[in-house]
């Protein structure tokens, strides 16, 4: 018996990942999509998620794909309407609202899934081991990419809950929280917000793992020359690289499709054996690094930003 | 046998509050005292931490009463040193280095306090089992205070993780989470921080209790006529409103010293009670609050402060 999911918010990831994901994935099925836009599917399109809840009442599992800041609404909706939940990263604006969308899926005995896409790879599966048999003394993590290229026209990166630059740079972080399982404070932060924006462009922070090893992170998304995502971890006087998409970072174009495609199914397999054993899996480690880094951090104005 | 303790950090707080609590409380014994401006005192003073470890091995417990953000590295080297740690509030500059040390102190067997003092009233206690008693639906908290009034010269509540209106506010939320123990999420916040200045003069924050009951907050600090430190609960028809130091908060000034006093008189009886029982007390909700509100709140630039 398979899985019946329904998507809400079809745009870009929903499209290009989740649908194929789900359609390659055994004992899953795509069976309803929720969008105010409307959508051509083979599949009942409605215009949101309490249609599709009234209209596709056999739903099992609702996917959340929307911006982070609609989502707590209706993951609280689909969990009262008893579905488990697949959450888009990052799982919401604020880490209280998705310890407690956990607390209330435990409540009723149904499953949240916070997904994080980049730990999904065979490359941080290996990058964990090395750092299980390394004591890693030191990290630095570089994410510059160009905002006009990865996100043209999302207008809600900048808005409040947004998360601007730090909606990639949260990546960078769920790589590291799962590759160190140890936990890391947050020293210092420092935020560039363009005039009349709500969200970063630009954003560095100093960590600290609690071997005492520094995690220095720097964020930008004015980066225009070679797009960089990638990790460096020192241990003594062997290094290590991770560069998401593969092993060289600057000519990550024509690979990123499928390393994501590989990502996404790893995390619908692990979707539906976390439903199927009645588990949840909500690690909100990245998101509580982002708030602390803004409770400590400064703020700098810098100049407006045009799409 | 007494417990002898070391306080860091000899501003307003430590010599209006923890030095008298200290020697009413029977078992307790102020050992030395840390400053960099010196003090006149009975005890040994020392210039710093490392010094007063040094010079006086035999204290047992360490009181953090400097700035939130010198706390964390002396607290560690405090921990390392196997004496036990008593926090003044904010605990530190981030959840995360709080959580850490609470880390710390469990793995070494050591007590780890992190002090509240808004909590410990009769009145709280009180307001804690009506709470019990009636299911809240409507909270309003309205923490408003002349700053130049309660924090003369204090430039650091100014600086990156000073905490500005929120350190005043912070106590209406351990009252909060203490009164009402269900999680609160954070829907939306907005800070006014003064130009040239990087913590707020003012914030508005919307919570959600996982109950449904929504509390409106209210913090200021350019309040200059009464002083307002209030939280009005409703259940139903019901009401029952918390003010600080007293029923008339407006009156308050000729009772605040006894009602703190009340207060850290208590917490040390607490704080004593923990190293006996070789426990721990590290409650970090109302700081997660004011992280997640600055993770999804707005920031608006307004005039500039000047003491």
């Amino acid at each position: 018996m398979s899985l019946r999911l329904g998507i809400v918010g079809y745009g870009k990831i929903a499209r290009d990942e989740h649908v194929p994901a789900i359609a390659v994935t055994e004992g899953l099925e795509l069976a309803a999509i929720a969008t105010p836009e409307g959508a051509e599917a083979a599949v009942p399109v409605y215009p949101h998620l309490a249609a599709l809840l009234e209209g596709s009442p056999d739903v099992d599992a609702i996917v959340l794909c929307q911006p982070p800041a609609a989502r707590f609404e209706a993951a609280r909706m689909a969990l009262a309407a008893g579905k488990h939940v697949f959450l888009e990263k990052p799982p919401g604006i604020a880490v209280s609202e998705v310890k407690m969308l956990g607390a209330m899926a435990q409540a009723q005995g149904l499953t949240l899934f916070a997904g994080w896409h980049s730990r999904w790879s065979s490359a941080v599966a290996e990058l964990k081991a090395w750092c299980a048999a390394h004591p890693v003394d030191a990290v630095r993590i570089v994410w510059k990419e160009d905002v006009r290229r990865w996100h043209p026209e999302q207008a809600w990166i900048w808005e409040p809950g947004g998360y601007g630059v730090l909606d990639p740079g949260i990546n960078a972080l769920s790589i590291l929280t799962e590759v160190m399982p140890e936990p890391f404070r947050v020293r210092s932060a420092r935020f560039e917000i363009p005039d009349g924006r709500a969200t970063p462009i630009a954003a560095t922070m100093q960590l600290e793992a609690l071997s005492g090893a520094p995690v220095a992170v720097e964020f930008d998304w004015r980066q225009t020359g070679p797009q960089i995502w990638q990790i460096d971890f020192s241990a003594g006087s062997q290094q290590r690289r991770f560069a998401q998409g593969g092993e060289d970072a600057a000519s990550l174009t024509g690979n990123e499709e499928s390393a994501l495609a590989v990502e996404y199914r790893a995390m619908y397999r692990h979707f539906r054996a976390l439903v199927l054993a009645g588990a949840s899996d909500v690690d909100c480690r990245p998101l509580e690094i982002i708030a602390d880094a803004f409770l400590c951090g400064q703020v700098e104005t810098v100049a407006p930003f045009e799409d």
